[in-house]
């Protein structure tokens, strides 16, 4: 049995709940919801209506309206980044995001967008006096991420939120690494445009992500298409969500997203943080007694995403990981983890890391198998 | 049980082992593809390159790595149309288009692109001579689904593939309505870009379409992100799929067209074909005789979309498809199915009509049940 750590990329598994709502949904209302009047596309748009319904609980956003559901995360990043952002305009972002949000500002860059990159501290993240001193007069948003999705590393959201909130610049939050184990409350940490997989901590199924849109923030969509309703109009209606949301939705992969945050509205996130911050202690502990482990990132299991990596002297992480899972059968990940910057940033640009990540649905055992093999390894490579 | 015919909007249902290989793949190698080394990564990415090679296959497409997954066939079309026009270059289009054909071009319009839109025959679909007429200098795109959904009408695809083959325009085709039931093939119609859904005649789950990009294309992404690898690049990399594959596919999705595909070639488009035009034959032959019935589009079974649409004199279709529903549990759709320039071109707009569409699930006594209640509610509107 295959002991999965490979959570940060889809956590897996799901909980059987999730299995079963999407089956359910494509055998017993598997129609087009919003297109038709019979009960059975009724059913699927209740449903997701529901759905944008929970998750504007879950991150309490005061318009379900204003959630839109994309394929994934990285969708969701580049309607926030490209439907928001015109040449002339100034964005401020880290040295540790994605290239979700790397390549589309990249691309902006050579298009009139001024971007800032602001060295963050792998440890603590981005500073805010950092962030408050970049803003400048045509500054129109700061992008940044939770926490990285390569050393767990959180930003302090909250205060960067203050200061966009006072500055008068928008404040997208890719919150990837987070949702589902963090309390993520965009009123409260002045958040504009939150982008979210569905894949992750919220449990559901790969194809399905979201962007909240704040109120006043019209964007360029990124496609024109159907939408249920104002057939009649030749250009894209101006409605939430329709306006973000052409052509035919993923509606399993939205049953299931909503199997997914029941369950953890069900267990409280308190319980799930409480669980995997034991199990991160657990790994950190027994790594930091392995001799020639480098740790990258937050050193202790508070204030951090389930997210470590770390390496063994100057082995190839490629090998550690071929390693772990041949001999260990131990699924984690190694190399850039899509995030280039963030490995400048701590030093291990271009092999990467071998990166272990963590679900609620881990156990102690899973972690000392871990320990087990990294030690041998180590051992193994020493001799 | 409700006589489902909305299959012009999603089959339903699908093959069971849609159902099956969908929890399959999430229960069993339920990992992110192309991102991690370990062996439920490799597999889940190995299931999506077979899904590739699969439809390569249907669609007579010689090299799979050009088959790029999107949500729906509107991403698809939104990334062939707005990934290849720029202004100043022509586009020819038909009167009986989609909106996710027409909300693109209607928004490249106002940017300087140059759109014709020919007037269709609702009986015989685009003619050749008319498109050969429009070509001028700075034509670049001709785009034409290959039959209405709103009246089944088939376009000649292969004509209209020759001449703008001859005309060295290139040629893209929205196959939503066809692809499962008629013979697409890329090569033989010279098709250059073409736009599908997974969902309908395909078999597959909401939440998957697909688009073919010929070679020599060179299409602006929609998007840009995280692609598994070249992860140290800034710039999203050059190498199909990955191009315009950004973030984590929707891979259950894919592991559900799998299976709808298989099943198609398992049981031959052929046979396929024929039951479906013994349906539509069953029900047109059947509404010919029902007194004040108007049946647009092609008159009889032959070389056509199983979708047919009609009114009972000046009765409102929506009223119509509630009583049939209500009534009758049969599950039909009413209005302008997304498509108000069919409507207009047959008549209907701004009410639309009354849809049924058929699946290869359907039955003769689907059919039966359908004209029953047909024939009832002309009877009542006409005391």
């Amino acid at each position: 049995m295959v002991v999965y750590l490979d959570n940060a990329a889809t956590t897996w598994p799901k909980p059987a709940s999730v299995y079963q709502s999407m089956r359910d949904c494509m055998e017993n209302f598997g129609a087009n919801p919003g297109r038709s009047g019979h009960s059975m596309a009724v059913r699927a748009e209740r449903m997701i209506d529901q759905t944008r319904e929970l998750l504007a609980k879950f991150f309490n956003i005061s318009d379900p309206s204003r959630l839109v559901f994309t394929l994934n995360a990285t969708e969701a990043i580049n309607l926030g980044i490209k439907g928001l952002l015109k040449p002339g305009d100034h964005v401020i972002t880290g040295s540790m995001e994605h290239n979700s949000v790397i390549r589309p500002l990249t691309l902006l860059s050579d298009h009139g967008v001024e971007v800032t990159k602001i060295t963050v501290s792998q440890a603590d993240g981005i500073s805010p006096d950092d962030v408050r001193n970049a803003i400048k007069k045509n500054t129109k948003l700061i992008v940044l991420n939770h926490g990285s999705n390569v050393t767990g590393t959180l930003n302090p959201i909250g205060e960067i939120g203050r200061i966009a909130h006072e500055s008068e610049v928008y404040f997208m939050v890719d919150c990837a690494q987070t949702a589902g184990m963090f309390s993520v409350d965009v009123q409260e940490m002045n958040i504009d445009l939150l982008a979210f997989p569905g894949h992750k901590g919220l449990f559901g199924p790969q194809g399905i992500g979201g962007l909240y849109i704040g109120e006043g923030i019209n964007l360029v969509p990124l496609k024109e298409g159907g939408t249920g309703g104002n057939s009649e109009a030749y250009y894209q209606p101006e409605q939430l969500p329709s306006r973000y949301e052409s052509g035919t939705p993923n509606t399993p992969g939205i049953a299931g997203l909503s199997a997914g945050l029941k369950f953890i509205m069900n267990e409280g996130i308190e319980k799930i943080r409480s669980k995997e911050e034991g199990l991160v202690d657990q790994l950190l502990s027994g790594l930091h007694q392995i001799p020639h482990i480098i740790l990258y990132g937050p050193q202790t299991h508070k204030n951090r995403a389930a997210v470590i990596s770390f390496n063994i002297n100057n082995a190839d992480p490629s090998d550690v990981s071929v390693v772990m899972e041949q001999i260990f059968n131990i699924a984690a990940r190694s190399g850039l983890h899509c995030a280039p910057d963030a490995h400048k940033t701590i030093g291990t640009f271009k092999n990467g890391t071998v990166r272990v990540s963590l679900s609620y649905f881990n156990s102690p055992d899973d972690v000392n198998k871990c320990l087990e093999a990294v030690s041998a390894i180590s051992r193994e490579l020493a001799r």
